[in-house]
């Protein structure tokens, strides 16, 4: 049997020794200073603003994951931070996920994609697979894991999962978001019993079962926002071999403390996802950008390591 | 009052006399042979792979466009099929919404995007309004409409919607799709009574209510598959305003006839969605690519208009 994602993620959360997932939401009005320098240095002044604002944001994400990476397990870039910058801002995602790999971290593409069958199956060849073409394939990002939205159904996850699990990667399905809205569905109770997202969690344990690791760890993880720490044991409950992708730490208002129902399968059962918190820490705590960002992350590693052991 | 995406639309239907919305969700490897004829004269032979696929995928959607567009009321590119492609398919699907504009067509983005505020304020930047940069705002990609996946609640859909009205510009909500596994989740039934989908309605409503113009159309629409007709009515009674995009025509195994209720609200009520239907026409009544997928176009408008009417 080949790897599992699952695996793979404990065997990483072990060697590096941390569970905090460094969040790429690079926005070009607030690039660190030196990337704009490094930026210019590289790049002409006369290319189209969306190609200089590429290349910052590439330069951004490097400077990040060189003062960060090393308290990092994984990192989440948010694919709606590359695509707004059209063409190249979709070349700088590439780059930004090479980088990433280059420091030996998992790269989690925040993409909530969700689709029927044959659009799941051209997500699936975007993110993990590769496009036949007359001219020979053409690969996609290569990522490990891909956020996707369950709306549509198995039928609709199916496809992703399938080319996912050939690359011995996975999926974070949306279960309970981090954002307030979330109650105006996620949170409404059915006939049946249980809530959406409990049903939500029943279609993660369904896709994630034949997908479960020797670590105990399924390819099929889900998304729960740390802002809802009092749903986090139900959740865990419902889905013991899902590993918990935790967004909304920090600058959303979420607490590491409180999570610790998300790691009863073992280190590894939850991924801490902050972005503002550690590239803006600067703004709250004076200083060198880098410096700042690095201490967050070491404060923040240090913080989810103690919870989960 | 600025005008309305709802008065788009119903001026669009009125002046086109169709409701027939051509998908667009290019297979590089199912191309019409013609379109790589034109990709090979145009390109490189030694640029990359993906490079000439996209070339190739502007050049047959280009050929798609000129065949149908007369029959159409808009066109609605999947980009699931640009996005595999890497930065050219991004490139691409520019290339294919400017040529749908000169042919006269609204164009809806078939990307079913859905995250928290600030995510969802960057792909609104994305497909509707511009981003700014130290080097100049760089624009989105301009489209008409875009389909939203609600399951993040209405927080998650606000900064798209906020972007897309200032444009005048609309957005198509997820409802009921056109898929199988719809009936995982959005057929459950809700303890306060309804089912998923009409809780979603419920939201459609919300949002819309403040962009109904003259027509009597909101900007916010609903997708609801062609392949449910039974509960086109009730979900029509539920959302007066809403027009309806009717995917699943065709491949899926929806048809025209039983669509009536959508139209309850005029001609522009309701938006009858193929892609391969007539795109791959040829396949079933043989001939030539082009004179298949006119002829089939014009089939499906003239259904469409004679229920509508």
């Amino acid at each position: 049997v080949a790897e599992s994602f699952g695996d793979r993620i404990a065997d990483q959360v072990a060697t590096r020794r941390s569970q905090l997932v460094l969040g790429l939401d690079p926005d070009p009005s607030r690039l660190w200073p030196r990337a704009l320098e490094l930026a210019d240095r590289a790049g002409s002044p006369s290319a189209p603003s969306a190609e200089r604002a590429a290349r910052a944001v590439v330069e951004h994400c490097r400077l990040v994951l060189a003062a960060t990476a090393d308290h990092c397990v994984a990192v989440k870039p948010q694919v709606a931070c590359f695509e707004r910058l059209g063409a190249p801002g979709w070349g700088a995602l590439q780059q930004v996920i090479d980088a990433a790999r280059e420091h030996g971290l998992l790269v989690i593409a925040d993409g909530k994609r969700g689709d029927i069958d044959v659009s799941a199956a051209a997500y699936a060849q975007a993110f993990f697979g590769q496009t036949p073409t007359p001219y020979g394939p053409v690969p996609g990002l290569g990522v490990d894991a891909l956020t996707v939205n369950p709306l549509l159904g198995l039928d609709a996850l199916a496809p992703l999962l399938g080319t996912a699990r050939e690359c011995a990667s996975g999926l974070f399905v949306l279960v309970r978001t981090s954002n307030r809205g979330a109650s105006d569905l996620q949170d409404r109770l059915l006939a049946e019993g249980g809530s959406v997202s409990e049903r939500l969690a029943e279609m993660v344990v369904e896709l994630g079962g034949p997908g479960i690791g020797r670590s105990g760890l399924s390819d099929v993880g889900a998304v729960v926002g740390a802002t809802a720490p009092e749903r986090l044991a139900a959740l865990r409950q419902a889905m013991p071999h899902a590993v918990f992708l935790l967004p909304g730490v920090g600058a959303q208002g979420g607490r590491i403390e409180g999570l610790e129902a998300a790691f009863a399968p073992g280190p590894a059962g939850g991924l801490v996802s902050a972005s503002r918190g550690i590239v803006a820490a600067h703004e709250q705590s004076g200083g060198e950008p880098a410096d700042a960002a690095r201490a967050q992350a070491e404060r923040m590693r240090e913080l989810a390591w103690g919870i989960a052991g």
